[in-house]
């Protein structure tokens, strides 16, 4: 496809009946009508062989995770995403397949979360596929919630489980037709990751102290917080919340599924941190969306980040950097 | 660096004392103040060897043509940019000096127009640097202007001189000492375009019927007012206005400066179109901007693109695209 087709393509497989969407699709830039002064905005690549990898994911896939992931830096600050723009490029003129699927995926997932898609880009890049996407929200009524805002004593707690999506990934990565099969649970969190941005802004109605989504891994999140609140953390393996699907397959692998959930990240699950009576209230809510939160560990006062695993204390490592 | 130095680069290089941030680089998404319900949302990608190549441009250069071109996106609406993201990738670690130009270049830019550099994202990509901005501006008072309003009778006009920017990468290509200190105004326009933006604002607020930015060439940028506004246009090629500069180097290579004009790309000035008693007024107040208009055709009704050349009608081409 030319440049000119795929940009046509788009702009007719994206909705543009969305409230907010004053000029959509087609002029230099979009129009937004946001229903707040303040605006939450986040922006964010994925490339072909860094971020993913055709071998594993379909182009539905790949346009999939791409908007949700970006949906989800909304969800870390409690906000809610209402519109995005992508800018796409390919190494040469893609087959309308690769076009098709990689936006068709995009906008499903934009829909699922009534994001509009109101502008983009298409471009020669060089070594394969890449997307970046930025995404624009609005806070909840009670603002946004930083990372910096945990205090000494607050609690840490996590969204859903963790480690799903690595563990997905090491299925895809076998090729095991019979794991495949076994444990779709986990493939579709690897695959089609969703972020959790009515559990976000549940968490900030309640006046959490911290949020963020689980990207990189809970060592490196949790990392941050304590960074930019200038706190240290202890936290208990034993409650890091692990499926029965990942503590199977993790056995079958020989593999320890705690560094999933430490260091695999994609699992977009929210960590934040709050008062014991915010915590309560926030679990009792959360089983009414269906969802669930679970007690990791405290905030302390002395900066040290601390993992207690089989009794004694060790530090938690950095997470994933591209270029260390 | 790492990605966490690059990160915390960019972070000590922003300046976030710009009024409407609320939350600048740090936390998973920015939160900005807008002074206005309607925001105007763009995004743009840039990748060496495709749209710079580090043997014309230095990094610096580069951050700055990227931060330009992506607000003249909004100056292309007759808006102004107030914030703005940047997702960086390189293919390995970068230098110091490499990431410090690019995002020098980038935050010179946007500071000289009052944006504010808000949020970004560094990531390994594949085949050199990327970069793609995204920029939110506000619509002046008068709304914005989109490429869908011109009228048959209207008049079409540009500002600034054309073909400067493809001149200017002429003689970089050229490498020829003599040429680059002869016509040092080519080069910089080649290199560090500015963005027409109170030149746009300027035409908003004289209700012109449409506007965008010439980023692809005049021919391109033209088509798609007409195509937009279901026109067609009559352009004469002896009122497009060329500098004495883009003349006499055109001479020099033997080569047509209307192709510079009409298909080069990168002027980064606005073409637009509007009745008589507005171009006028637009006329009066450019030149107390110590900037100037030049009317160069007629919008039609009839659909066709036609080029008036030596006394004789051609079809306008179609411009730039990276699939074609």
């Amino acid at each position: 496809m030319t440049e000119a087709q795929i940009i046509e393509l788009i702009r007719e497989m994206a909705e543009e009946s969305f409230p907010g969407v004053v000029v959509g699709i087609g002029d230099d830039a979009a129009v937004f009508q946001f229903s707040h002064d303040n605006v939450l905005l986040s922006i964010d690549s994925f490339f072909e062989g860094i971020h993913f990898d055709f071998s594993t994911h379909n182009p539905m896939d790949v346009g999939w995770k791409a908007a949700c992931a970006s949906m989800s830096d909304i969800a870390a600050l409690g906000g809610e995403p209402v519109c995005a723009m992508i800018a796409l490029s390919f190494a040469g003129a893609p087959s309308k397949k690769l076009a098709k699927g990689i936006v068709g995926g995009a906008i499903d997932a934009f829909l699922q979360y009534n994001c509009a898609l109101v502008g983009g880009d298409v471009s020669k890049g060089k070594g394969g596929v890449g997307l970046t996407v930025a995404v624009a929200g609005i806070p909840s009524l009670a603002g946004p919630v930083l990372r910096s805002g945990a205090c000494a004593g607050d609690l840490i707690a996590v969204t859903g489980f963790l480690g799903e999506s690595a563990a997905g990934l090491e299925i895809l990565k076998s090729g095991e037709k019979s794991l495949l099969e076994r444990f779709p649970g986990l493939v579709e969190s690897h695959l089609r990751p969703r972020p959790r941005i009515v559990e976000g802004q549940l968490i900030a109605r309640m006046r959490a102290s911290a949020l963020e989504d689980i990207s990189d891994g809970l060592s490196s999140d949790i990392a941050n917080i304590c960074r930019e609140s200038d706190v240290g953390c202890e936290i208990s393996t034993e409650s890091i919340p692990l499926s029965t699907e990942v503590l199977r397959l993790a056995e079958i692998f020989g593999l320890d599924p705690l560094a999933w959930a430490l260091e695999g990240g994609e699992d977009y699950e929210l960590v934040f941190t709050c008062s014991s009576s915010s915590y309560e209230e926030i679990e009792k809510d959360m089983a009414q969306l269906g969802s669930f939160v679970t007690k990791i560990g405290t905030i302390t006062s002395d900066c040290e980040l601390k993992l207690l695993r089989d009794g004694k204390f060790e530090e938690i490592g950095k997470g994933y950097d591209h270029f260390r």
